[in-house]
Protein backbone atom coordinates (compact mmCIF):
# COMPACT_ATOMS: atom_id res chain seq x y z
CA UNK A 1 0.00 0.00 0.00
CA UNK A 2 1.01 3.35 -0.73
CA UNK A 3 2.11 5.87 2.12
CA UNK A 4 -1.10 7.90 3.23
CA UNK A 5 -0.82 11.04 4.31
CA UNK A 6 -2.44 11.80 8.14
CA UNK A 7 -4.44 14.52 6.73
CA UNK A 8 -6.00 12.05 4.15
CA UNK A 9 -6.48 9.40 7.34
CA UNK A 10 -8.46 12.46 8.96
CA UNK A 11 -10.65 13.02 6.39
CA UNK A 12 -11.80 9.19 6.15
CA UNK A 13 -12.51 9.65 9.95
CA UNK A 14 -14.78 12.32 8.89
CA UNK A 15 -16.26 10.80 5.84
CA UNK A 16 -16.69 7.78 8.30
CA UNK A 17 -18.68 10.45 10.46
CA UNK A 18 -20.85 11.91 7.69
CA UNK A 19 -21.62 8.60 6.43
CA UNK A 20 -23.03 6.82 9.51
CA UNK A 21 -25.06 10.01 9.54
CA UNK A 22 -26.61 9.14 6.07
CA UNK A 23 -26.60 6.01 7.44
CA UNK A 24 -28.85 7.33 10.75
CA UNK A 25 -31.43 8.86 8.25
CA UNK A 26 -31.73 6.02 5.93
CA UNK A 27 -29.91 7.84 2.79
CA UNK A 28 -28.68 4.37 0.68
CA UNK A 29 -26.20 6.10 -1.80
CA UNK A 30 -24.77 9.51 -1.80
CA UNK A 31 -22.60 11.27 -4.38
CA UNK A 32 -18.84 12.52 -3.85
CA UNK A 33 -20.41 15.76 -4.12
CA UNK A 34 -22.48 15.43 -1.09
CA UNK A 35 -19.33 13.80 0.84
CA UNK A 36 -17.33 16.26 -0.36
CA UNK A 37 -19.71 19.63 0.98
CA UNK A 38 -21.05 17.88 4.20
CA UNK A 39 -16.82 17.76 5.05
CA UNK A 40 -15.73 21.06 3.44
CA UNK A 41 -13.63 19.38 0.75
CA UNK A 42 -14.12 19.00 -2.75
CA UNK A 43 -15.32 15.92 -4.51
CA UNK A 44 -11.66 15.72 -6.45
CA UNK A 45 -10.58 15.06 -2.92
CA UNK A 46 -13.33 12.47 -1.79
CA UNK A 47 -12.27 10.44 -4.59
CA UNK A 48 -8.45 10.93 -4.42
CA UNK A 49 -8.78 9.91 -0.89
CA UNK A 50 -10.80 6.79 -1.69
CA UNK A 51 -8.11 5.55 -4.03
CA UNK A 52 -6.05 4.94 -2.18
CA UNK A 53 -7.99 1.59 -0.77
CA UNK A 54 -9.33 0.59 -3.79
CA UNK A 55 -12.61 1.19 -6.34
CA UNK A 56 -15.29 2.46 -4.28
CA UNK A 57 -18.57 3.94 -5.96
CA UNK A 58 -20.18 3.27 -9.45
CA UNK A 59 -20.02 6.55 -11.90
CA UNK A 60 -23.14 8.56 -11.84
CA UNK A 61 -24.57 6.18 -8.99
CA UNK A 62 -22.70 7.68 -6.49
CA UNK A 63 -21.26 5.60 -3.07
CA UNK A 64 -23.21 2.97 -1.13
CA UNK A 65 -23.84 3.89 2.16
CA UNK A 66 -23.23 0.91 4.36
CA UNK A 67 -20.86 -0.68 1.95
CA UNK A 68 -18.47 2.39 2.19
CA UNK A 69 -18.77 3.00 5.93
CA UNK A 70 -17.95 -0.59 6.39
CA UNK A 71 -15.23 -0.24 4.47
CA UNK A 72 -13.53 2.58 6.18
CA UNK A 73 -14.51 1.09 9.73
CA UNK A 74 -12.30 -1.74 8.24
CA UNK A 75 -9.92 0.55 6.62
CA UNK A 76 -9.34 2.62 10.10
CA UNK A 77 -9.39 -0.67 12.08
CA UNK A 78 -12.73 0.70 13.72
CA UNK A 79 -13.99 -2.94 13.30
CA UNK A 80 -12.59 -4.11 16.92
CA UNK A 81 -12.53 -2.49 20.15
CA UNK A 82 -9.46 -1.03 21.90
CA UNK A 83 -8.25 -0.77 25.20
CA UNK A 84 -6.26 2.32 26.62
CA UNK A 85 -4.58 3.06 29.46
CA UNK A 86 -4.32 7.14 30.82
CA UNK A 87 -0.99 8.11 32.36
CA UNK A 88 -1.76 11.20 34.12
CA UNK A 89 -4.98 11.82 36.15
CA UNK A 90 -4.80 15.83 36.04
CA UNK A 91 -7.11 18.27 34.39
CA UNK A 92 -7.04 16.99 31.20
CA UNK A 93 -6.91 13.57 32.11
CA UNK A 94 -10.13 13.95 34.29
CA UNK A 95 -11.87 15.55 31.16
CA UNK A 96 -11.21 12.93 28.98
CA UNK A 97 -12.07 10.00 30.81
CA UNK A 98 -15.28 10.97 31.15
CA UNK A 99 -15.16 11.95 27.49
CA UNK A 100 -18.19 10.04 25.80
CA UNK A 101 -16.81 10.23 22.48
CA UNK A 102 -13.85 7.71 23.09
CA UNK A 103 -16.46 4.80 23.94
CA UNK A 104 -18.26 6.10 20.76
CA UNK A 105 -16.08 5.75 18.49
CA UNK A 106 -14.46 1.67 20.10
CA UNK A 107 -11.89 3.35 22.76
CA UNK A 108 -12.73 1.98 26.03
CA UNK A 109 -10.11 3.77 28.82
CA UNK A 110 -9.20 0.52 31.56
CA UNK A 111 -7.13 1.68 33.67
CA UNK A 112 -5.53 5.48 35.03
CA UNK A 113 -1.91 5.44 36.35
CA UNK A 114 -1.03 8.49 38.72
CA UNK A 115 2.00 9.25 40.40
CA UNK A 116 0.48 11.47 43.25
CA UNK A 117 0.00 9.10 46.04
CA UNK A 118 -3.36 11.87 46.64
CA UNK A 119 -5.03 10.83 43.52
CA UNK A 120 -4.28 6.81 43.66
CA UNK A 121 -7.54 5.04 45.37
CA UNK A 122 -9.88 8.01 44.06
CA UNK A 123 -12.51 6.47 41.63
CA UNK A 124 -12.89 7.86 38.47
CA UNK A 125 -15.85 7.69 35.99
CA UNK A 126 -15.91 3.92 37.75
CA UNK A 127 -11.94 3.44 37.55
CA UNK A 128 -9.54 3.27 40.61
CA UNK A 129 -6.63 5.33 39.81
CA UNK A 130 -3.57 3.12 40.07
CA UNK A 131 0.16 4.15 41.10
CA UNK A 132 2.20 4.03 38.19
CA UNK A 133 4.85 2.26 40.12
CA UNK A 134 2.57 -0.59 39.64
CA UNK A 135 2.43 -0.29 35.60
CA UNK A 136 4.36 -3.01 34.49
CA UNK A 137 2.36 -5.62 36.75
CA UNK A 138 -1.02 -3.90 35.88
CA UNK A 139 0.04 -4.00 32.09
CA UNK A 140 1.48 -7.39 32.43
CA UNK A 141 -2.26 -8.79 33.84
CA UNK A 142 -4.51 -6.99 31.50
CA UNK A 143 -2.25 -5.82 28.39
CA UNK A 144 -3.35 -2.25 26.24
CA UNK A 145 -3.24 -1.50 23.05
CA UNK A 146 -2.84 2.42 23.37
CA UNK A 147 -1.82 4.93 25.92
CA UNK A 148 -2.87 8.48 26.49
CA UNK A 149 -0.12 10.68 27.93
CA UNK A 150 -1.21 13.56 29.86
CA UNK A 151 2.07 14.08 32.83
CA UNK A 152 3.86 17.35 32.59
CA UNK A 153 6.43 17.12 30.56
CA UNK A 154 9.52 15.77 32.27
CA UNK A 155 7.55 13.09 33.52
CA UNK A 156 6.37 12.09 29.96
CA UNK A 157 9.93 10.24 28.70
CA UNK A 158 10.33 7.93 31.35
CA UNK A 159 7.43 6.19 31.19
CA UNK A 160 6.87 6.21 27.46
CA UNK A 161 10.15 4.37 27.93
CA UNK A 162 8.18 1.84 30.36
CA UNK A 163 5.28 1.75 28.04
CA UNK A 164 7.63 0.52 25.00
CA UNK A 165 9.56 -1.99 27.15
CA UNK A 166 6.00 -3.55 27.96
CA UNK A 167 5.00 -3.68 24.03
CA UNK A 168 2.94 -0.75 23.76
CA UNK A 169 2.56 -0.06 19.75
CA UNK A 170 0.20 3.60 20.25
CA UNK A 171 0.56 6.90 21.87
CA UNK A 172 -1.79 10.03 21.59
CA UNK A 173 0.71 12.51 23.28
CA UNK A 174 -0.52 15.52 25.28
CA UNK A 175 2.99 16.11 27.14
CA UNK A 176 4.88 19.09 25.55
CA UNK A 177 7.75 17.88 23.89
CA UNK A 178 8.81 15.26 20.97
CA UNK A 179 8.95 11.93 22.26
CA UNK A 180 11.54 9.57 21.63
CA UNK A 181 10.26 6.11 20.44
CA UNK A 182 11.05 3.21 18.09
CA UNK A 183 9.84 3.03 14.48
CA UNK A 184 7.20 0.51 15.03
CA UNK A 185 5.62 2.92 18.15
CA UNK A 186 3.51 5.49 16.62
CA UNK A 187 3.24 8.60 18.72
CA UNK A 188 0.42 11.07 17.89
CA UNK A 189 1.01 14.89 19.52
CA UNK A 190 -1.75 17.04 20.94
CA UNK A 191 -0.44 19.98 21.81
CA UNK A 192 -3.78 22.39 22.79
CA UNK A 193 -1.61 25.75 23.13
CA UNK A 194 -0.26 25.27 19.80
CA UNK A 195 -3.44 25.03 18.09
CA UNK A 196 -4.70 28.68 19.55
CA UNK A 197 -0.86 29.46 18.33
CA UNK A 198 -1.59 28.69 15.12
CA UNK A 199 -4.60 30.70 15.26
CA UNK A 200 -2.76 33.89 16.63
CA UNK A 201 -0.39 33.21 13.54
CA UNK A 202 -3.32 33.50 10.92
CA UNK A 203 -4.66 36.63 12.63
CA UNK A 204 -1.43 38.43 12.53
CA UNK A 205 -0.45 36.98 8.49
CA UNK A 206 -3.91 37.89 7.03
CA UNK B 1 4.55 36.67 1.69
CA UNK B 2 3.55 33.16 -0.29
CA UNK B 3 1.06 31.13 1.79
CA UNK B 4 2.36 29.33 4.43
CA UNK B 5 1.28 25.46 5.63
CA UNK B 6 -0.27 25.01 8.94
CA UNK B 7 2.49 21.96 9.17
CA UNK B 8 5.23 24.93 8.80
CA UNK B 9 2.93 27.43 11.71
CA UNK B 10 3.27 24.24 13.77
CA UNK B 11 6.73 23.36 13.89
CA UNK B 12 7.93 27.36 14.19
CA UNK B 13 5.60 27.33 17.25
CA UNK B 14 7.78 23.68 18.41
CA UNK B 15 10.93 25.73 17.64
CA UNK B 16 10.08 28.80 19.75
CA UNK B 17 9.64 26.18 22.26
CA UNK B 18 13.13 24.57 22.38
CA UNK B 19 14.21 28.32 22.21
CA UNK B 20 12.85 29.55 24.83
CA UNK B 21 14.40 26.20 26.84
CA UNK B 22 17.63 27.29 25.97
CA UNK B 23 17.50 30.73 26.67
CA UNK B 24 16.67 29.55 30.17
CA UNK B 25 19.60 27.40 30.15
CA UNK B 26 21.67 30.46 29.18
CA UNK B 27 22.54 29.35 25.43
CA UNK B 28 23.65 32.72 23.33
CA UNK B 29 23.74 30.56 19.68
CA UNK B 30 22.21 27.03 18.38
CA UNK B 31 22.84 25.18 15.23
CA UNK B 32 20.00 24.40 12.65
CA UNK B 33 20.96 21.11 13.39
CA UNK B 34 20.74 21.01 17.16
CA UNK B 35 17.42 23.01 16.70
CA UNK B 36 16.34 20.15 14.12
CA UNK B 37 17.18 17.26 16.46
CA UNK B 38 15.33 18.74 19.53
CA UNK B 39 12.42 19.05 17.48
CA UNK B 40 12.55 15.46 15.75
CA UNK B 41 13.28 17.35 12.44
CA UNK B 42 16.08 18.06 9.91
CA UNK B 43 18.45 20.52 9.75
CA UNK B 44 16.99 21.40 6.33
CA UNK B 45 13.56 21.37 7.50
CA UNK B 46 14.54 23.98 10.03
CA UNK B 47 16.10 25.99 7.50
CA UNK B 48 13.19 25.90 5.10
CA UNK B 49 10.37 26.89 7.23
CA UNK B 50 12.56 29.24 8.73
CA UNK B 51 13.04 30.84 5.03
CA UNK B 52 9.62 31.86 4.34
CA UNK B 53 9.64 34.71 7.03
CA UNK B 54 13.37 35.89 5.97
CA UNK B 55 16.94 35.37 6.54
CA UNK B 56 18.02 33.94 9.82
CA UNK B 57 21.48 32.86 11.60
CA UNK B 58 24.94 32.72 9.93
CA UNK B 59 26.53 30.01 7.73
CA UNK B 60 28.86 28.06 10.50
CA UNK B 61 27.76 30.10 13.12
CA UNK B 62 24.33 29.46 13.45
CA UNK B 63 21.42 30.99 15.04
CA UNK B 64 21.11 34.04 17.56
CA UNK B 65 18.08 32.38 20.29
CA UNK B 66 16.86 35.90 21.62
CA UNK B 67 16.91 37.21 18.25
CA UNK B 68 15.00 34.39 16.89
CA UNK B 69 12.87 33.54 19.37
CA UNK B 70 11.97 37.49 19.53
CA UNK B 71 11.58 37.04 15.69
CA UNK B 72 9.25 33.59 16.01
CA UNK B 73 7.16 35.32 19.12
CA UNK B 74 6.38 38.46 16.20
CA UNK B 75 5.93 36.31 13.11
CA UNK B 76 3.21 33.67 15.59
CA UNK B 77 2.21 37.03 16.93
CA UNK B 78 2.37 36.13 20.22
CA UNK B 79 4.07 39.53 21.23
CA UNK B 80 0.80 40.54 22.70
CA UNK B 81 -1.61 38.82 24.89
CA UNK B 82 -5.18 37.75 23.35
CA UNK B 83 -8.90 37.47 24.86
CA UNK B 84 -10.33 33.96 24.49
CA UNK B 85 -13.93 33.34 25.48
CA UNK B 86 -14.95 29.78 26.06
CA UNK B 87 -18.31 28.36 24.70
CA UNK B 88 -19.48 25.53 26.76
CA UNK B 89 -19.12 24.55 30.05
CA UNK B 90 -18.78 20.97 29.87
CA UNK B 91 -16.32 18.46 30.98
CA UNK B 92 -13.40 19.08 28.16
CA UNK B 93 -14.25 23.09 28.39
CA UNK B 94 -14.15 23.17 32.23
CA UNK B 95 -10.48 21.29 31.90
CA UNK B 96 -9.94 23.61 29.27
CA UNK B 97 -10.50 26.35 31.56
CA UNK B 98 -7.68 25.09 34.20
CA UNK B 99 -4.88 24.78 31.44
CA UNK B 100 -2.37 26.53 32.51
CA UNK B 101 -0.63 26.13 29.17
CA UNK B 102 -2.87 29.07 27.24
CA UNK B 103 -2.21 31.67 29.55
CA UNK B 104 1.72 30.85 29.85
CA UNK B 105 1.18 31.32 25.59
CA UNK B 106 -0.07 34.73 25.90
CA UNK B 107 -4.36 33.30 25.79
CA UNK B 108 -6.62 34.61 28.75
CA UNK B 109 -10.27 32.63 28.84
CA UNK B 110 -12.05 35.91 30.09
CA UNK B 111 -15.53 34.37 30.01
CA UNK B 112 -17.36 31.41 29.66
CA UNK B 113 -21.22 30.64 28.55
CA UNK B 114 -23.34 28.01 28.66
CA UNK B 115 -26.81 27.29 27.56
CA UNK B 116 -27.96 25.13 30.79
CA UNK B 117 -29.41 27.37 33.37
CA UNK B 118 -28.08 24.73 36.31
CA UNK B 119 -24.19 25.91 35.45
CA UNK B 120 -24.76 29.86 34.62
CA UNK B 121 -23.74 31.28 37.89
CA UNK B 122 -21.01 28.86 38.64
CA UNK B 123 -17.76 29.86 39.55
CA UNK B 124 -15.07 28.57 37.38
CA UNK B 125 -11.44 29.35 37.77
CA UNK B 126 -12.91 32.97 38.84
CA UNK B 127 -15.14 33.67 36.05
CA UNK B 128 -18.80 32.96 36.46
CA UNK B 129 -20.24 31.05 33.65
CA UNK B 130 -22.59 33.44 31.56
CA UNK B 131 -25.65 32.54 29.68
CA UNK B 132 -25.02 32.18 26.46
CA UNK B 133 -28.31 34.50 25.71
CA UNK B 134 -26.00 37.29 27.15
CA UNK B 135 -22.79 36.72 24.27
CA UNK B 136 -24.11 39.49 22.21
CA UNK B 137 -24.39 41.82 24.87
CA UNK B 138 -21.13 40.98 26.90
CA UNK B 139 -19.12 40.56 24.05
CA UNK B 140 -20.29 44.19 23.02
CA UNK B 141 -19.01 45.75 26.31
CA UNK B 142 -15.80 43.18 26.29
CA UNK B 143 -14.87 42.37 23.07
CA UNK B 144 -12.95 39.01 22.34
CA UNK B 145 -10.09 38.02 19.67
CA UNK B 146 -10.93 34.15 19.78
CA UNK B 147 -13.45 31.83 21.16
CA UNK B 148 -12.82 28.24 21.73
CA UNK B 149 -15.92 26.19 20.99
CA UNK B 150 -16.74 22.86 23.26
CA UNK B 151 -20.48 22.49 22.47
CA UNK B 152 -22.68 19.96 21.22
CA UNK B 153 -22.13 19.48 17.57
CA UNK B 154 -26.07 20.35 16.90
CA UNK B 155 -25.24 23.68 19.08
CA UNK B 156 -22.00 24.73 17.29
CA UNK B 157 -22.78 26.11 13.62
CA UNK B 158 -25.81 28.44 15.55
CA UNK B 159 -23.44 29.88 18.31
CA UNK B 160 -20.64 30.41 15.45
CA UNK B 161 -22.92 32.43 13.52
CA UNK B 162 -23.50 34.80 16.46
CA UNK B 163 -19.54 34.88 16.86
CA UNK B 164 -19.23 35.63 13.51
CA UNK B 165 -22.21 38.49 12.88
CA UNK B 166 -20.14 40.01 16.69
CA UNK B 167 -16.78 40.13 14.16
CA UNK B 168 -15.20 36.51 16.06
CA UNK B 169 -12.55 36.22 13.29
CA UNK B 170 -10.03 33.18 15.22
CA UNK B 171 -12.08 30.19 16.57
CA UNK B 172 -10.78 26.81 18.10
CA UNK B 173 -13.30 24.34 17.85
CA UNK B 174 -13.74 21.07 19.67
CA UNK B 175 -17.38 19.88 18.79
CA UNK B 176 -17.28 16.93 16.19
CA UNK B 177 -18.55 19.05 12.82
CA UNK B 178 -17.42 20.80 9.85
CA UNK B 179 -18.45 24.79 10.97
CA UNK B 180 -19.12 26.97 8.32
CA UNK B 181 -17.49 30.31 8.21
CA UNK B 182 -16.95 33.38 6.14
CA UNK B 183 -13.11 33.96 4.21
CA UNK B 184 -12.29 35.88 6.83
CA UNK B 185 -12.66 33.73 9.60
CA UNK B 186 -10.24 31.17 10.80
CA UNK B 187 -11.08 27.91 12.31
CA UNK B 188 -8.76 24.83 13.84
CA UNK B 189 -10.69 21.84 14.73
CA UNK B 190 -9.27 19.70 17.26
CA UNK B 191 -11.15 15.80 17.49
CA UNK B 192 -9.98 13.73 19.94
CA UNK B 193 -11.59 10.73 18.91
CA UNK B 194 -9.96 11.37 15.64
CA UNK B 195 -6.75 11.72 16.92
CA UNK B 196 -7.04 7.76 18.38
CA UNK B 197 -8.92 6.92 15.23
CA UNK B 198 -5.50 8.20 13.49
CA UNK B 199 -3.73 5.58 16.24
CA UNK B 200 -6.19 2.67 15.25
CA UNK B 201 -5.56 3.55 10.99
CA UNK B 202 -1.67 2.83 11.74
CA UNK B 203 -1.99 -0.14 13.97
CA UNK B 204 -3.95 -1.49 11.71
CA UNK B 205 -1.94 -0.19 8.32
CA UNK B 206 2.01 -1.23 9.11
Amino acid sequence: MRKVADSTVRRLSLYLRFLEEFEEQGIDTISSEALASRGGTTSAQVRKDLSFFGSFGKRGLGYAVPELAGRLREILGLERRYRVAMIGAGKIGSALVQYRGFRQRGFDIVAIFDVDPGKVGHQWNGLAVQDIAGLEAELGRHPIDMAVLVTPAEAAQPVVDRLVRLGVKAILNFAPLQLTVPDDVVVKSVNLALELETLSYALNNR
